[in-house]
């Protein structure tokens, strides 16, 4: 039996193990996919830690990592639309199929999901199985770090592309790897005005890097006040908010014209207090809630920006080989960093 | 020169004087208006206990009342579109007309706008002046009850209507006038079930009148678990948020679907904790803030809605002539009333 | 080996046959469904008669019919979400589950459809093989009739809820049994008035009978003149074009008012002259071309709306067991019916 | 009394005059206009040219030109929002303001609509009286050029926003000055690829510098077969058709993509025969008709394109004084220019 290199939690509590474990055999409708590239997230770092959230979730041993790119290795029987040696990246969200949100194009509010590298083995590791449509296949030109990170990606087009942004003025309330994503895909869409805020100073360069018109630290200016000057009085159009943070949460709306859109992707780690009236109603807002990628509307939408010359590369901050990937965890805690990618073939 | 008689809060503090006054002269682009039957809001009753938000908000002397209808008795200059013995209703939102709002139709959300019987002279008298472009002109076979509660209908057809109701499962959260008025609505659009919760039994009682398929007091049983009950587990598409209850606001998220509209209408008397990522961002829920009536959107669907037979005689419950006013507002401060009439010319 | 009857077209030419054929089995991803009732839907007409389209489309030998309900007999390896002994109708339209459409919930417009009694042996028989996917499981009490004729209700529901139609004026041009069962659709789904227009006096009498405020045969009175009167001259908000026909098209579009939407489902034999200035760009109207049932957003509609109430029957005007279907199809033909129903067991 | 220059329309037939005319008073809610330059229409050259069209609609005497930018110079009664010297553009389509359209935010479908410079005087001349409502200000910083050409572009705008453009592929039909101008709409709003069509080798060059992918001249070219290598065998998402002419029109459908959207402005001078089934029906697209600019709704967005940098000057190719606007009208006839600037104080 063949064998590969992972990077594993093998029981409850802090860290992971670099292991030896034999390659998975994909079952009816799924393939293997031989990893060319992997990303972390900050899912893993989560998992890495083993906080709250990560002990009532994950159930050890488990290979973790969700975001990569690879080649077909090995189709399972009744596998159709995809062929052996097909560059992919991976849809993480693993859904049922048969439910009422699977069947009417919404598969990413299936209630169903299993994510991969959190709820069965992931892709810190050299092969893993997934379902063959959760495949998206790519002409072999696209850059494999690029292709590793269309989940986060796919966030920030599902966030950003759920607004009208033709024109529009744009404010995203935390630049990780996902807010920092959907600066260039507000640009392309047409947006007249990008501010973004967040509390790193390393993301708010990196930000500046993307083109945002302006970049604010909330702890050393006022939000409001800034993004009132920057915009003639009026407010922003559209708020992207990717922080998850109360006071941000709050920062965001006020910031918002009447009648202007917010979509939420930051996911707050408790109930969060809003001024609901001055946020929402009287101002006739719409907020959309935002989770995961539209399947498959998004990935269309992500390709062709991409196609269109969308340049994600400035996201790219590190790369480490597999064996190195707890010097990535750390960088990710610190927040010292844009996207990190891993190669397990590298050295 | 002519008087009329007016229910008018004369210097602040509790409860009103009736007066006798001037009859108003209509400027440029105003018509004066002789009432023919008014109603009682819940925002008269905040003006008449001289609340928190009415000491910020009103200045005396102020005659109050703001929904009504009557007959165009006199045109100021410049007046086209209305003529002299038109029967109306009135938009009691006065809004600037030139702003970014008012010149691209959402004019509900106008920063500038003055309500009457708020900010200047209202509807508890026997003459009232309003800009012309604020009048709704019916043919007279409307009953004059009916056209006297346009205003909150009117928030109910907005609120309704934001979101898509054939074959939907509804659940409106608090069944005061307007919360009632909205039950027909989404009836009439195509519920295919509707639910309604309140505190207050004479209003689930109305609710049962107006056809609703369950009834629900939150104190007595649990929200979500009838709910969950009623829609085979599977929750409702549409949430119609009618109350500005913390806790009323976060079952009614609860009891969303997947992928499930919200339009939010009831204000919070101060900002409300919610669970915003179970309560919206993993759902993929779109939230609505409602505000007023579109002008005029939402008066061509109201009226279309009456046309095409929709009832709301159910919601009518009491009568009084204007010198009685205060036996309506105490009524209404008890909760003990559906909408209540005033007739300026009754006894 | 197991025989059943069945009505096929064997070779090229007018008519059918009476045979009996070995049932078949089930491929991966199928299941065998005993059908209870099937229904006589245009295109079998098409079929019986070997028109230009038949001769072009259709490959014979073939058991033709489509329209369906039936129990599980047998499921082929690989399924999911079904059972034995489930009480079903079928979507028609087999997709290839891989391409752009299918990938983002819109398989009804994939190129690579295959339709059941067309492009492969259909339901004038005993036994159907289906895939799994398109089947809809039905609670067992929903009447049969019904349940065989969803897929041409399921045109109607697509075609009509793509509009806006609370508070509508709809005009419906053409009531065969999809232009029917329209009728009952737009008016839960609030329409304030419902006009339709036929030349078939049966059809007519029958679109009376579901409720229509006007109808209309455009050969004895002027269409548009009759809109105009009914709707005080403004003309419709909504046309449902369900004709196919030349002038139809064109009287539809002068009926509709500026700004107004319309469905096409009917499908012109060929191309149509159309005054687009007139017809659509100078009213700045909305039209959406509707193919098929949205998969499967348009099932859950339908379903949603049987369950609210709407009340289908009407629709049904014969019924004859299998060895009679000859009967069916000429009186489809004559156009003297609204749907036929055909039992596989029926004497 | 004080007079100005005009070219006018004096009495029926081919030409124009230039003459001597009192300059006109505002009235009640109108303005004056300081006319700074103003630009040639194609409607100009119909009624230069006094062909069917213009012999149906317009009554000389009449001073003609719509497009145009100025100084507010004097406020006729009533005026507000706007004041003297302020810089503006202005909306050639004068709304009743009392309408269904009107109150909705949908003057630009009213039917009572009057163009200036076609149905009252216009904008060929030194002053023009306007209302105030119609009236666009900007800072003074845009280029006046660019401030004359307004409506066009605004038509681009509405045409072009109709449609989701996110990582489209758009298909222009007819790169005349309006679908020039939509070349650089549709790339700021994200099109993934530019294609467009036209039979005259000036404007496809005209096309070329504002950036288009590809640029066919469908008289040498077979359309069609240069959409489908372009993209991939898909064909288009978007369709923009500006030619009113049937050909293209039905090149332009065959062109779009299952699913894909179409907005209509060009107009065609009769009845044209279109294949609705494979164009539209099975298709399931989407088609608008566009008439004018949403008020204001396209004004807001055709001013955040213009201040997030779009550029229109490759499309102002020819600027003459006003009294050798006659050149200019012969250009026009002839297509061998873009847009043609007049300047009423020029040499």
């Amino acid at each position: 039996m063949e064998t590969m290199k992972a990077a594993a939690k093998l029981e409850p509590g802090f860290g992971f193990e670099l292991v030896e474990v034999p390659i998975p055999k994909p079952t009816a409708g799924e393939v293997l996919v031989k990893v060319r590239l992997s990303a972390i997230c900050g899912t893993d770092v989560h998992i890495y830690q083993w906080d709250q959230w990560a002990q009532n979730r994950v159930k050890p041993p488990l290979i973790f990592g969700h975001e990569f790119c690879g080649e077909v290795a090995e189709l399972g029987p009744g596998v159709k639309g995809v062929q052996i040696g097909d560059f992919v990246s991976v849809e993480t969200h693993f859904t049922c199929g048969v439910c009422r949100f699977c069947r009417t194009g919404r598969g990413h509010i299936c209630q169903e999901v299993k994510i991969v590298g959190v709820d069965r083995n992931g892709c810190f590791t050299e092969y893993v199985t997934v379902p063959a449509e959760n495949l998206w296949v790519w002409n072999h030109d696209l850059d494999p770090e690029i292709a590793a990170i269309l989940d986060p990606y796919g966030n920030a087009v599902h966030t950003a592309l759920a607004c009208d942004l033709a024109g529009a003025r744009v404010l995203i309330i935390g630049v990780g790897p996902i807010g920092l994503a959907a600066i260039p895909v507000v640009k392309r869409a047409g947006a007249q005005q990008v501010i973004c805020s967040d509390v790193s100073s390393y993301r708010l360069d990196l930000a500046r890097r993307f083109g945002v018109d302006l970049a604010v630290d909330p702890r050393r200016e006022d939000l409001y006040a800034k993004v009132r000057e920057a915009t003639g009085g009026q407010g922003v159009d559209v708020l992207l908010e990717m922080s998850g943070n109360e006071k941000a949460i709050n920062d965001g709306f006020k910031c918002l014209i009447n009648g202007g859109t917010a979509s939420l992707l930051g996911i707050p780690s408790k109930p969060v207090s809003i001024d609901l009236a001055d946020a929402l109603i009287f101002k006739g807002a719409t907020i959309y809630g935002i989770n995961g990628r539209k399947m498959f509307e998004t990935w269309y939408q992500a390709q062709a920006l991409l196609e269109g010359g969308l340049d994600l590369t400035p996201l790219i901050t590190h790369r480490f080989p597999l064996e190195r990937i707890g010097e990535g965890l750390e960088l990710m805690k610190a927040g010292q960093c844009g996207k990190i990618i891993i190669d397990p073939n590298g050295e």
